[in-house]
């Protein structure tokens, strides 16, 4: 039974873009969160438990879709890969975040969900943490994006320089980059700790200032808004440091809350409310700082909320897979739904393509499908049965319906990877917690779940993917 | 500072009896769930990712006032007493269940909310499980309640007749009973396996024409509805049985939220909803059956969800403390209002003696406050700032707002109980999974958590607990 559905190298069955009329593309605004946990939202059992309540947040669950079941790669560069191109990371060579300098991220030959839009007349714009590249031709402007504003890397190079011991001889360092398509990005300033608090503060001021453009040139738009607010140093802006009563957490809970708010608010003074899809989710499960390792941050070490689900980021459990995701769109999308069917980021690019008559590319594996009939009420079934969990470049594991296949077990984002003699399988449904092993007696559930592995394995063969840090130009061998 | 409130010795605050009319004494309706850990509502993020959405538990929060920081103890027993008397349960001498055979429960002495809402002219009816006591003298209609149907212990032992090698010669057996005040209840039939999956049917049947009864004879009424559907073994109801499609707790969470659904119906057609309390909440925190365990349960070895907190029933971490707590009271209760103010169980019988004009016992330590002004908006502090946390009887810790102390640790529910050379410090918010001590630099925390605890400690020497296992009559040595 083929329970994995690849696109490649089926016919593309989106609408021709002659047959979507500029007016009739909605708006996509994209709000991407670093290492937020499902459980930290007021709409998954969060907010005022997490040290704020989050109304703006609930309030795009509540007059929209919730899914509880929207999955991500489990680390911040390949989740943000994923995410771009509706492929696995491992296929594009982005399997792992980056430890070392070098070149890194999407080869030029990729295709981005932004160059899609673009294709078909959306401005785009991005506002944030990119991760996928910080040498010249890897900026999200060569990917894309009509303008960038926000840094390349991760915010932990933030601290670096308050770092005792820290040495820069022969290192490049983050810089806060403003980048319009056709030119090298300009470095506008080192992302040092003095302005930690602060970005996010101009990321939505920038976003609300683009939708403002956008909407008086009556430009359908993309606003892909990666904040940074939720990675450590936990630096809360100024505006709402000490506000929450309940530590910097709870204050950043308000921040988020109210830039949201403040998103909304804009959306709806536009005018352009009904036409305006808004998605709040994030690249992965939440940080978990170990003891003693206090001293690398700034500030309190705070534990994100995976709500019920096992352990954090960097790991194949289901804390480290399953965010939070509300979608919003007035009268189009029925307010208050909630679903428990598995989506994947990866199903983003399809599904904004099918919704924008754009096209997802023919010549490769696109991993993602098109969800749009499930997130538009017309389907009860998202159409995904399941997805290969991976830690990095190893495959942990497989997940089918309420079921998670482990190949593999850690001890936590920072400890041990070790493999299983046999496979185990859990049930998420009777066992959140990824704790007690079934495969006696569901030996039936290897049988329904690893077909989609086999096919994707077999897929990595026919289609190689692209070496980490392999430099452009970038030709497929296929 | 003395932060932790004993009404004991305090003068009656309550109002007088005489001060509060009949028809002004509102209906109220405890619904008081089996190991339902705090995760399992859809209004705690639960719902849909257990097995099945519950619209009717929904509705009780988005209509009333949700605690997120409702605390019970953690234990069957000892919750039930204390929930019943407003006292700690070490005090009655119940800190634990029962496991042998023999003399247990509430003393004639103690004085249960119901006894004191019967004082007060309600009509009080209980439906299910008691768990204070199995021997003459010792059932519900000795302790308040006009009239009981259910069952004295706990549910496990419907298991007994069905297991291999269960020996009955020399034990006594659980019966359901039915039992009028002034009258030894009857044994109505033995609680086997046939009988477990239909009793909560006839339990919302009786608390439903009780109800009625009540509402006919103008009588406020006061239900205590002490479900059992959720303690092992996991029996759904034929009605219910594989209708969620995801398994025997997704059948039962269907269940559970139908019966609910069919008593706010009943108490809307009745019109008395506004003036009825109607309170959802649970003993303690979830079941956690481990692996070999299995064998013990007739179905699927369930394990419960605490949500974002640490471990299940029987320890002292917040996935015990901390159960689903949602109170409608129409046109009194702000509908939609969500606190995470620390409440207690042991606070319902002062509230409730408030709202209902009866009297709390002058002649005793009782622990629990009046949150009633909380409760109804008048008060944005609960006024609990913390409590003592007992592990059976063993002081596992201190709970003081955010911050918990542990004096000890658990391995889980069945596992070894060790005590700490020094007492380890956990802040809630930032670490809901309690496993990070920042006793340093937080050693202020037991400078304002500890005064409580030496007060609970000073009392108990000054007014010494009711041996386990007490014979009536009993009368208190102070």
């Amino acid at each position: 039974m083929n329970v994995f559905k690849t696109i490649f190298p089926v016919l593309l069955l989106c609408l021709s873009s002659s047959m979507v009329f500029a007016q009739d593309k909605p708006n996509i605004v994209l709000v991407f969160m670093d290492n937020f946990g499902w459980g930290e939202p007021g709409f998954n059992g969060g907010g005022i438990v997490r040290g704020a309540a989050t109304p703006r947040l609930d309030q795009v669950a509540s007059e929209g879709l919730r899914l509880t079941n929207f999955n991500v790669e489990v680390q911040c560069t390949p989740s943000r890969s994923a995410i771009m191109t509706g492929r696995y990371a491992i296929r594009s060579g982005n399997g792992t975040v980056p430890l070392g300098e070098g070149v890194y991220g999407l080869v030029q030959w990729e295709v981005t969900m932004a160059e899609m839009l673009s294709e078909e007349g959306y401005a785009t714009g991005m506002f944030g943490k990119w991760h996928l590249g910080r040498t010249a031709g890897r900026f999200p402007t060569d990917q894309g994006f009509d303008e960038w504003y926000g840094v390349p890397n991760s915010t932990d190079e933030s601290v670096y320089s308050s770092l005792q011991g820290f040495d820069a001889s022969g290192l490049s360092e983050t810089f806060v980059m403003d980048g319009k398509k056709g030119s090298v990005p300009k470095k506008v300033r080192p992302y040092r700790l003095d302005y930690r608090p602060l970005i996010d503060r101009d990321l939505t001021d920038r976003a609300i200032s683009f939708m403002k453009r956008q909407t008086k040139a009556e430009k359908p738009f993309f606003v892909y808004l990666p904040y940074t607010a939720t990675h450590f140093p936990t630096m809360p802006h100024p505006d709402f440091k000490e506000k929450s009563g309940k530590g910097p957490w709870g204050d950043l809970l308000m921040q988020i809350d109210s830039y949201i708010g403040e998103l909304l608010d804009t959306i709806d003074a536009l005018g352009i409310a009904e036409n305006t899809i808004f998605i709040f989710t994030a690249d992965n499960g939440p940080e978990a700082l170990s003891p003693g390792e206090t001293s690398l941050t700034v500030e309190t070490a705070i534990h994100g909320s995976a709500g019920p689900w096992r352990s954090t980021l960097f790991t194949g459990y289901e804390g480290a897979l399953r965010v939070p995701f509300a979608i919003r769109w007035l009268g189009k999308i029925e307010a208050g739904r909630v679903s428990d069917e598995i989506v994947h980021a990866m199903d983003l690019f399809p599904t904004f393509a099918k919704i924008a008559g754009g096209k997802v590319p023919a010549d490769r594996v696109i991993d993602g499908i098109d969800t749009s009939d499930f997130l538009l009420g017309q389907d009860e079934k998202s159409g995904r049965e399941g997805f290969i969990v991976y830690m990095g470049n190893d495959i942990f594991g497989v997940k089918w319906r309420d079921w998670k296949l482990h190949f593999k077990e850690q001890t936590g984002w920072n400890g041990v990877l070790r493999e299983y003699t046999m496979p185990r399988a859990y049930n998420l449904i009777n066992d959140p917690q990824e704790r007690d092993n079934v495969l006696f007696p569901h030996t039936w559930v290897p049988k329904a779940a690893l077909p989609q592995l086999n096919e994707h394995v077999a897929s990595l063969k026919k289609y190689p993917p692209i070496p980490t840090g392999t430099s452009d130009p970038y030709k497929p061998p296929y």
